[in-house]
């Protein structure tokens, strides 16, 4: 619910809502201070932000440079600057290569409570979440079935060869899914229970129920 | 992975890419031997499967009474024959008012295994979610936000109003959230494991982490 200055969660799926996704929407109010006060990091963030947000509403072939620059409230040709092209940009929001090794970043005995934290902290303090975008799949035809290949090899994969035991891959499908779902409950459904609690006190109800996939 | 006779699940959005979405698709294979010999019940499911499907990839607005038709191998008056007109066709997809009867019909003490198993048989065998639709609210603008009110009260609220002890709004989310991941990797990410697995297995490993948030 907070909306710390520039990773504001205008642009992500979790708040479709608040904007008409018409022209720039909240996120974009930073714009007016122009890309030269913001630093790159900020700005590339914004970008994703902003094609992550329109990747939840339509299909990619039908989401233009034009658009995501002005949803991000920066140009197109600085879009190109940072991302080379458009397929570039997309390749982007298609994997979840760089996602899946923070929310994997853990020892195994902890990881059900780091992945749980690392969820609700990427909601709440970035405006994005490593994995929620996965659901939008449907939306993008036969890249949907890119992004469902990426995230399960990127993610179930990569889990389940952390795992000892018998039935890895069902048991991290499963840790995967508890995951999926507190993102949907959170950015989609809006609960305003998990919306409101304090994450730790999540992170103590939710995060052994992950665990106990892990370590059982 | 099992196609039973009239209620393949062609239709769910589950099932995104196995049709290009224009036209009959193979729900639509049942066609041929016309609505007479499907009896109303089964001709109503086809009808709600294609709004179901085409309500994950387009904004409720942009579907016609024509596209739905078309993917359920009806024609259009038979639609309004049934549903009586497109308002009252998408208001049940909007709801989750019988859903949420069905999910929640077990004791207490059973229902974190009843609502696993709920999940999973109607996503096998309805080709149906009783929760799925709610993760495309954000393509449905303001008609995704009465998704979302309808969501908590009817599914939420109903199961808080079951449980006793402190938190019972947030647990009940909580064991939501899981149920809802489930139905994201079955139905969208398609995980190979969890849709090869034994639904017992499945009800036995997962039941216990949803029952821990109701009775714990």
């Amino acid at each position: 619910m907070t909306t710390p200055s520039v990773t504001a969660p205008a642009g992500h799926p979790a708040e479709p809502d608040r904007s008409t996704g018409a022209g720039p929407g909240p996120g974009a109010a930073e714009a007016p201070r122009g890309p030269a006060r913001r630093d790159a990091e900020a700005t590339k963030a914004a970008i994703l932000r902003a094609v992550r947000h329109l990747h939840a509403r339509h299909a990619q072939a039908d989401i233009t440079l034009k658009a995501v620059a002005e949803r991000a409230g920066v140009s197109a040709p600085l879009i190109l600057k940072y991302f080379g092209n458009k397929d570039t940009l997309f390749a982007q929001v298609m994997s979840f290569e760089e996602d899946a090794v923070a929310l994997l970043d853990a020892p195994l005995a902890d990881l059900g409570r780091h992945m749980v934290r690392h969820v609700l902290v990427s909601q709440t303090e970035q405006g994005a979440d490593p994995v929620l975008r996965i659901v939008f799949a449907p939306l993008h035809r036969e890249r949907g079935e890119t992004l469902r290949t990426n995230f399960r090899a990127q993610v179930g994969d990569r889990l389940a060869a952390r795992l000892s035991g018998p039935d890895a891959g069902l048991r991290a499908e499963l840790a995967v899914s508890a995951l999926l779902g507190l993102s949907v409950m959170f950015g989609i459904v809006r609960g305003p229970h998990v919306r409101t609690a304090d994450i730790e006190d999540i992170v103590e109800r939710y995060g052994p129920l992950v665990q106990a996939q892990l370590t059982s």
